[in-house]
Parts: C-alpha cells; structure tokens; sequence
C-alpha cells in the first residue's frame, strides 16, 4: 500500500483536483492520500493557508473579517460548483470555518484552528468527489486518524503512540484522505506542524501503516542535481540516499524540509518526489540505501550564501587544552549554533549562518572571546558562500577532491575553507559570496557534463 | 652584534670546537655564545648529558658511580688535552661535579644540576681555548648572566625579568660564552629547560642583548623542504617565516623545537641555521615576515605519523546546539588534548595524537561519548598520517589545492581528511599511515620539481 501527499500547486483549483483524482484512482495501491491547502493557481494569486491566516490575524486585533472570509469561501465554492459537487459540502466547511472562528474554548489554539481549515476543507472536497466519480473513499480528520502531537502551536511535534493507532488504519477499506498540516494534543487541541506540515502528515502516516511508498506530489518532474537558478536545465536525480537528500538540503537544496521526511526516514519507506502534472515520469527516489555500482559519484551540488567566518589565532593555541571548547563554550552562551570549526596550528576559524550571528551580537561575542581567551586576533569575514559536493562513497574515491578543487581553480575561484573528513557523503567549501554561481557552474561542468 | 649556539654535535671533540673557535673568531659581531654538552663523536658514542643523568640516577639510588663519573671526566680530559689547555681547568671541571654529587643542600635539584654540567664544563673549556688564542673571552654563568627561571626541575620557564639583566651585558667587552640548558631560580636553585634546552638559553640571550642576528650551529647545511628520509636530497630552504617554521615542526618536522624559539620570535630577532662544519654556506634564515614576491608559494612539506580520528555522528546534529562543545568537553575531562576537529551535517570527527588517547582510555571516552551525548555511532580510526602543506599565502593562491589534491591522485593515495581554512600559511591532509611516503613523494615532485 502507497501514501501519496498532493502539495498546494497540485490542490490549486478544480481542474488540479481532477488530476490527482486520475492519480489516486489509476494505482489501487495508494489508499492514504494526504492533502495541501490550495495553493497559487497563478503567480499574484494568494494561497488560501495565507488567506486564513489574515483571517485570524483581524478576527484577534478585532478588525473586520467579512471580506478575507469570503475569499475563502469564494475559493472553495468555485471548486466544489467545478466538481459538480453537492452544496452540503460547502455548508460544512462554512459551518466549521465559523465554528473555529467563535468557538471561546479555542482561544490559544485558534489561529492553529483557522490555519489548518484549507487542508481540513479540501480533504472534504477530494473525498466528496473520489465518492461522486463512484470510489470508496472516506474523509479522515487527523484526531480520528490517531496523530497526537505535543502541545506546541504552530511547531507541533507528533508523539510516539501516534504511530500504532495509524497502524490501526492498515484494514481500513477504501480510500482515506486525510488533510495534513495538523494534529490533535492529548486533551483535543487541534495544533500544527510547522509550515511545510503536510510532507510531515504524509510521512507520518506512511510510517504509520508502514506503506511500501511515500509518494510526494509535487510541481516538479524530479530532484534537479543543481539549483536550476545557476545551472539551466540540470540533469535530475533518479535515486538519492536519505542521507544524501539530508546533506544536500541542508545548503540551500529544498524540495522540502528534510527534517518532515524524518518520520519516513527512520521507518525506512522510500520516498518518490513525482509531478501531479506529468505523472508518468519516474521521479526522484529517496531510499536508504543504493545499490552498489552508483555509489562513490557526485549526485548533487548544494549551494548557499549568508555564511560568516569567526577566526581566532592565538599562538601556542595548540598546546592549551580546551582552547576550542571555551570558544565554542562562548558560542553555546550566546545561543549560537556553528556549522564547522576547521582549526590550523595557532588559529581556529568558526562558520557561522550570518542570521545566527547578527552585527549587534557580533561585538559582545568578540569582546568575550577577547577577554576570557586572551587571544592574539579575532575577526569576522562576512559574506560567504558554502558549496557542498554530495554523494554517498564519494570520499573514498580517488580524485574527487582534485577535480572538485581544480573545477574551482579553472572558474578562478580561491577556496576559503576545505571541509572534508567527517562526512564520507559530502565535501564542503567554503568561498566568496560573489564567487558562488560560477564556481557551482564549473563544478557542474566538471561532474556532470564531462 | 649576534649571538650565536653551537649543538652539542658542534662540541663533541677537540677538532669541533677549533672549528667553533674559527667561527666565533671569523666574526666580530659574535659576543655571545652559548654552548651544549658534547654530544656523539660517533654513532655509538654516549651524549656526556647521557652519562651525567645516569651519575644521578646511579647516586641517588646508591649504586657505584665512580665509573661513570670517570668516563665523564675522561671525556673533558681529552678535549683540554688536545686543545693543550691547563690541566687547572680539568680541576675547576673536576671539583664543581663533585660538589654538585654531594652538596647536601641541592638534593631536589641535584639532578637538574648535574645535567647542566656538561654544558657548563664544555663553556669553561671553549672561553680558556678562545683565551689561549689570545682573544678576549670570559666564561659566565647564567646566574651572573641574569638568566632567572621558574623552580620547575627539568623544565624550567625563562622570567621576565630575565630580560633587562641581559641586556646590561651588552657593554660587556670582548667575547661572552655562556653555558646552555639552566638558568637559576630566584632563590638561587640550578634549574634546567626542556631538553634542547641550549636553544633555549641561546634564544633568550638573542632577546635580552636584542642581537641583530641568533646564528644556530648544527651540523645540517640548513632547513630541508621536505623529510630527507622520505625524499632524496631535498631541496634546502632559503629562508622560512617563524610562522612557517612553527607550523613546519607541528608535524614531524624537527630541526628543533619550535618553542626553544620563541624568545626570539617575540623580539623579532632573525634566526639563522647554520652548519658548524660547513660555516660558509649560508644556511637558512627564519625571519618575521617574508619580503613580497616569493609568498604564496609551498615552502615545505612537513607529515607525520601517529594520528588518530575519534568519529562520531548522530542524526540532526546541526540542530543541536553545543553538541560539539560537548564532544570536546568530555576530551578536555580526560585531559586529552586535540588536533582538529573537521565536522559534516550530522557528524563529527576529532583527529587527536594516538599518544593522547592510548587504548585503556580509548574506552572510557567511548563509553563516555556514548551515554552522555546519545549519539548513533562512535569509532576510532588509527593509524592515520598527518600530511601539512606550508607556505605564507599559500591559500590565497589558485590552484594549490587542486595541484596538491592531484599529487595525491597521481599517487593513487585517498585523502580520509582536508582542514584548509583556519591557517593563510597551511593546509592539512589526512591519510592511512602505509600511503605517506608516497603522498609526500608525489607532493614533493608536483610543487618542488615541477
């Protein structure tokens, strides 16, 4: 049996909902679908998950909601008139909008509520018309479902015993289509995951009734090996490791959060990213391991800016035992989180996300580290960029790291830092900001075209 | 004016220091000299500081030291003989031993004082000889030449105050020679450096008479660029940075120990490596700073053995703050200090020294890195070499990092490590032990033949 999440552009309007309906019913294995809200139908087009969540936004400030509520309505209405569907199921979905939305106990967790009612009323929707087109189909609210999850609005995490009661579903008859997004606490408060949140229902329920395959609708044929905004027309990726997927998006690589497949990670059910549009075209699978003979290649360069470089010399730096944990011990004081720490004889270099060290902050981490390090230089390079070649085995094949570095001497690129060591699936380098597009070209000429 | 050490091989006979004598005289400029024991006249021969520790040791546990103790003696003999000085100066020689052997008053530090007695005993006899040849040279004892230390028996630190008595000497008429390895506590107890120790007085003299130049006779025409066990005649090294130097003798690279230098790096005093027997050769300079035009180049290829790399990884580890604080901090708790510390997304390697983290302890931080920071997997790799690339600005040039990745290619060796990013002078690689030759072999035919 097969999970398949549909995200918002594959859920946009009725026509989309017809294609996902072809999908559902051209594969009698998928029996778990999980939804998106309705997303952008054209560029300027607003998504309805944002729509409701303006609509909480007036409702608490008191500011009138008529307008906002009626483009929501508005959006639902015009594809259940395009399904052909009953207007009962429009009612519905109006009656429990307003419900959210007067309801006094919700207090806290209403703009939760309000935010999961796209996916909520589209599952409705879906499920109506699988029903209208003659197929067993049910609509499941997550709470029957059995997805608890912590009490945490908006950054909801789910719980373990969710994965049993999903289990449970495994001989339910039919199809079951449930909206993603959200959960239920222990004591009934509906409660989201962070945005992106249906990838984490779908994996959830895969792992749950332990399906063969999790299937990611998407608008995109497959995983580009680049980002396809430096590289045009890059070659796909057939098959990435979760490892592979997980290091590649960790810079600037994003299909979708890593972190919402890690349900299905850790229950080991491979992954299929595929186009609702093209449904025909195999896609991208994400397994745990590939098989022998592919391994030891370059299957992606990740990319990404807005990295810093904290550098420390202090001489005779080597011989002081526990040099570098007091540094990063200042680090972990101020709540900064760092990305490596490439260390020479009498100097250390922290990198950094320039986010987690922002300029106001900048100063009482160099005047620290000055005072209680007694060191002889610390400074800050901004501006950097983090290019990261990733492939399972890849360390352990001669030459990769000579073609990688020459592919950046031949783009004229100095290499700031060299990261290679731990991960036997990825290099990393860091260089100039300025320099990121055409040292990912020539890499890519390198790997992928030579 | 300059200041110049002659090593223990540049003492060990007669026919040595004439050659010393010839040196000192050729040389107005040289004032100061400070002088080792006497070390082998050939490879069996015992070190005269060998045989003065086993004196102590034999004294202290009450076994015969009369033996010994003439073979010591014997060895002054002959030299005062051949170089047909009084018989006065074997008895001053003679006398001072044996009241260091049995003053009750030195008893913790009778040892440190009997080690210095070689260079002690070889300084009285080189200023006699320079005196017999009619030149104007006075034996001073470190205690008159201000050199005051820390009461650390067998490693003693220079004071500071050290300094300002030294340069007194300046006005000092005529030639200075000033016995290596000990200095004097401030109440007034013999107190010897690390071993190497002569390096150590000659550096500190260099500052407190701030000499334009501290000349280092060894027996070594100058600095090889590369292990001349690994490659062939190598090429010398004109002239090195202090920066290089250090980095140079991090890894096995062992003209002597770099921090015998420091109190001439911190005056900025140049160092010139010279070759007792082979005096005009210029030899190599160690300077502060490298004048323009040949930075950016390799200087040397320093590697060494005996590293190991402590790997641990652990699912979402980017996301944890102070996991790698916490890694160190248990490294810190069993005091084992640490080389580098290469991270990826979800692991981290810490390549440390085998010496620090002998098997028996092995276990302890595995079990503790284990329960303490519940990670997914910890193992140890032996067995590894460090390979170090080293030349001011090197980094900031195209194109070495591809060209040192090639030469590993070229040698079909697999880089297990890179740290490149901390240090401008130097760029670190990691490698399995039985593949160093090679590498360094390759490394060498790419930046020094080609």
């Amino acid at each position: 049996m097969k999970v398949a999440k549909f995200g918002g552009s594959s859920v946009a309007d009725a026509s989309m909902i017809k294609k996902v309906a072809q999908i559902i019913m051209s594969d009698d294995d998928r029996k778990f679908i999980v939804v998106s809200a309705p997303g952008k139908r054209y560029s300027s087009d607003i998504k309805v998950t944002d729509l409701l969540v303006e609509l909480g936004e007036r409702f608490v400030n008191a500011q009138p909601v008529d307008e906002v509520q009626a483009k929501i309505v508005e959006r639902f209405q015009t594809m259940i008139e395009n399904l052909s569907l009953s207007e009962s199921i429009l009612d519905d979905i109006k009656e429990t909008i307003d419900t959210v939305l007067h309801d006094d106990r919700l207090e806290d967790n209403r703009l939760d509520a309000l935010k999961a009612m796209g996916e909520d009323s589209l599952a409705k929707i879906l499920s109506a018309y699988l029903q209208s087109l003659g197929k067993k189909a049910t609509y499941m609210n997550p709470r029957d479902a059995g997805i608890i999850v912590s009490d945490e609005p908006g950054s909801a995490q789910v719980l373990d015993e969710s994965y049993e009661l999903l289990a449970k579903l495994r001989n339910h008859d039919g199809i079951m289509i449930i909206p993603g997004f959200f959960g239920y606490t222990k004591d009934q408060k509906l409660t989201t995951f962070p945005r992106g949140g249906s990838d984490i229902t779908g994996a959830i329920v895969a792992a749950g009734v332990k399906a063969k395959l999790y299937e990611n609708f998407t608008d995109v044929d497959s995983v580009f090996c680049v980002n396809p905004t430096i590289v045009d027309n890059p070659k796909e990726i057939k098959e990435l490791t979760y490892k592979e997927m997980r290091e590649l998006s960790y810079a600037g690589f994003s299909v979708f959060h890593d972190e919402a497949l890690i349900p299905a990670f850790k229950a080991k059910i491979p992954v299929c990213i595929k186009n609702t549009n093209n449904p025909e075209k195999e896609g991208t699978m994400i397994v745990s391991n590939r098989e022998q003979g592919s391994t030891g290649t370059v299957v992606g360069i990740a990319s990404d800016k807005g990295f810093l470089s904290l550098y420390v010399s202090k001489y005779l730096m080597n011989r002081e035992i526990g040099f570098g944990k007091n540094l990063l011990q200042i680090l972990v004081d101020e709540g900064i989180s760092f990305e490596h720490a490439p260390s020479g004889i009498d100097d250390m270099s922290v990198i950094i996300r320039e986010d987690e060290l922002p300029l106001e902050k900048e100063q009482v981490v160099i005047e620290r580290i000055k005072n209680e390090l007694d060191v002889d230089m610390v400074a800050v390079e901004r501006d950097l960029a983090m290019i990261m070649l990733v492939g399972e085995g890849m360390n352990s094949t001669y030459g990769v790291a000579s073609r990688s570095t020459q592919a950046f001497a031949n783009a004229c690129v100095n290499i700031e830092m060299i990261n290679q060591g731990s991960s036997e699936v990825s290099v990393m380098f860091g260089i100039k900001e300025e320099a990121m597009e055409r040292a990912v070209q020539s890499l890519y000429e390198e790997f992928f075209e030579s």
